[in-house]
């Protein structure tokens, strides 16, 4: 490992996404992540996306670049070897992050007495420990009531879960503050991180409390508008979608320039008393610059709206399928943070690497998902010590298993 | 400053969301951050949503606790001003994030001149340097083809922006990362963070790059319903609504004993051939499930749903508006990470500290957003040096400005 966080090792006992992406985040930028299973494998093992012969696709993703062991949690040999492993010595050792109930033998106090200075993430549901998982988190954040169409009733949830996103990387950031106190007063400490604080926290960080408190009022739905300033998706003549955003004015004259709507513009902002160079300008004239831009020539095909506004210096990106993204030369095959991998069991496809580019290393390509257990012996070897023939003993008294 | 991060300075150039939020997750964490802006206002001083006297509760929120210094951007003097400022000395100082085209006076070369061991986080749109927000990267990632009622023709954007979200708080980590390889090696660096890499990126870990290739679909849209196990919204008969998922057998369990559904379910196995302890038996048949919780007595009212639901440890919650969420006791009122603020020029309101609970230190209450260019005299005073007539001379000469 040659990463930003070489040196560091963190043993990971995570399932769903929050807690595995916030250790595959820490994996690829370098450090030793040790994913432990019990050897039935997780409540995750098996999530969808699957392939036709039911290997997770889902998992694969949220575990690159960790190594994984597979052991019987309800075994007491099992939990000893895990808190041993756990609380094994090394300077960036000793960290742990899990969204699994932190009781009996994976409370903090346990642990810690056999490592004082012991770092352990606990991410849970609510602050009171309820379970929770994005979709019930976001449910009462407010967000599905102004998402979706105008005019449609009820909730639309979100698909690309944006608290488990949140809380997976403030997690590895936790990780890190926590080290970095370690390093200067050599004290340990457990982090609790609730999912559903994090939420409301961001939900706050947005303004949306505030506007709803200060203002008192329950902003409506305005489909797939920006708020407070012009964006909105547009349909070009070939049936496909663009979105198409003002947020500066700079975009302004560059969408009047590829539009050809210098005078379309001027004439709303003299028949409607508004000014176009300001957010509360374009919010209150959106429906006439709409107007504009779909009787105007720009929406052809996205092909024909990119070379316009991409050269005019516009704020415009072409709505995709998943499959026509998988396909997409420049987002994806010609990435170079993609690599096209060999994901044992499931086959090859392009997979991300860190987004983040740090001047002092190079970016590592990505590493494929362990399969489960495929580092049990090495880490029995080589962390804890054991001798080969007690290794042979915990495989055959069913303790240890893997590599399947 | 008594946070875990107490120590740290971090110098912000900023607009929009993901930027100043990662500052802001920071100055929670007890670093020191300073914004700076334009004397006259940054590109997002006025962003919706606004008070009814037009100030940004939006900008209010981004940036709570920290410092801010206003300074003639165009000005040469202003410019030698904030780059001594990003270069002042100090072991924790030094560290800078921007999402302003970091050329000119703002490039990493020209500051490292000041400051070998600078560390600068750069957030730029895509990796080509092009300008993107969160919804022109979001339009591209396939989500809002699949996101929306089964039906909806057309894309449907995401409100809660999951993208800037996750550059937030993974380029927080960024910075700490290489903070920590700064304290061991001596050595600073440049950071680059694309938003559309970051959203790739992640697209890419949960699986739906690997699924349109390796099982070459396009997922069709499932509305509210969560791929792959069970979960939806049902309308209570009070008409609101509420989210019931299914991510283990315990909560086959449990949502069979608050509701009678025991039988129901049993007969649905039989009936169907499938497992309903299974992720793909729930997904099989979740039009079944749905009918049974449908025709049940369980949908009533949200209260209901949650004194059944909840006592047996099911996974729910009912769907709130934005005003709901602000008034509503346990999530917020009653949650000690918010405290009520009086944020200058906006109002009182329930404002979020961070969610992280770190066992060493104790969480540190919400400070207020400053008002533009708060601490412009004492952070020339304290960290450059000016004597007061020099600073004097630099508000004559509107090279800098504020408090406003």
């Amino acid at each position: 490992m040659t990463g930003i966080l070489a040196g560091l090792r963190i043993v990971e006992g995570s399932a769903f996404i929050a807690a595995p992406l916030g250790g595959m985040t820490l994996a690829q930028l370098g450090a030793d992540v040790i994913r432990f299973d019990d050897i039935h494998g997780g409540l995750d093992s098996d999530r969808w996306p699957v392939t036709k012969d039911g290997r997770s696709i889902y998992w694969a993703g949220l575990n690159k670049g960790k190594r994984s062991i597979a052991v019987d949690l309800r075994s007491p040999k099992g939990r000893e070897l895990l808190a041993a492993l756990i609380t094994a010595p090394g300077e960036g050792a000793g960290i742990f992050t899990t969204n699994m109930p932190a009781r009996g033998w994976l409370a903090y106090e346990a642990l810690a007495k056999k490592r004082a200075d012991l770092i352990a993430l606990n991410i849970v549901g609510a602050r009171d420990g309820t379970a929770h998982v994005d979709y019930t988190v976001n449910a009462i954040t407010g967000f599905p009531m102004v998402t979706g169409p105008v005019g449609h009733d009820g909730p639309v949830n979100a698909v690309a879960p944006p608290w488990d996103l949140a809380t997976a990387y403030a997690g590895a950031m936790a990780i890190l503050a926590a080290e970095r106190h370690r390093r200067l007063t050599g004290q340990g400490q457990r982090i609790l991180l609730p999912l559903q604080d994090m939420a409301l926290a961001a939900t706050s960080a947005l303004g949306y409390i505030g506007e709803a408190m200060v203002n008192d009022v329950d902003r409506p739905r305005f489909g797939n508008e920006i708020f407070g300033t012009f964006g909105r998706d547009f349909r070009t003549r070939d049936g496909r979608y663009v979105m198409i955003c003002i947020f500066s004015d700079r975009h302004v004259d560059a969408l009047a320039a590829a539009g050809g709507f210098k005078q379309a513009f001027a004439g709303i902002e003299k028949q409607h008393g508004v000014d176009l160079k300001t957010d509360a300008g374009r919010w209150r004239a959106r429906a006439e610059l709409c107007a504009v831009i779909e009787a105007g020539g720009a929406i052809q095909t996205p092909d024909d709206v990119g070379t316009g506004l991409k050269k005019a210096g516009e704020l415009w990106a072409p709505y995709k399928t998943f499959r026509e993204l998988a396909h997409d030369r420049e987002a994806v095959l010609d990435n170079p943070m993609f690599t096209v991998l060999d994901q044992p069991g499931i086959g090859r496809y392009p997979v991300a690497a860190t987004p983040l580019q740090f001047g002092a290393v190079e970016r590592q390509p990505p590493g494929p998902a362990p399969v489960l257990g495929e580092h049990t012996d090495e880490i029995l070897t080589t962390i804890l010590g054991l001798p080969g023939h007690e290794i042979a003993r915990l495989h055959d008294d069913k303790v240890v298993g893997g590599p399947r």
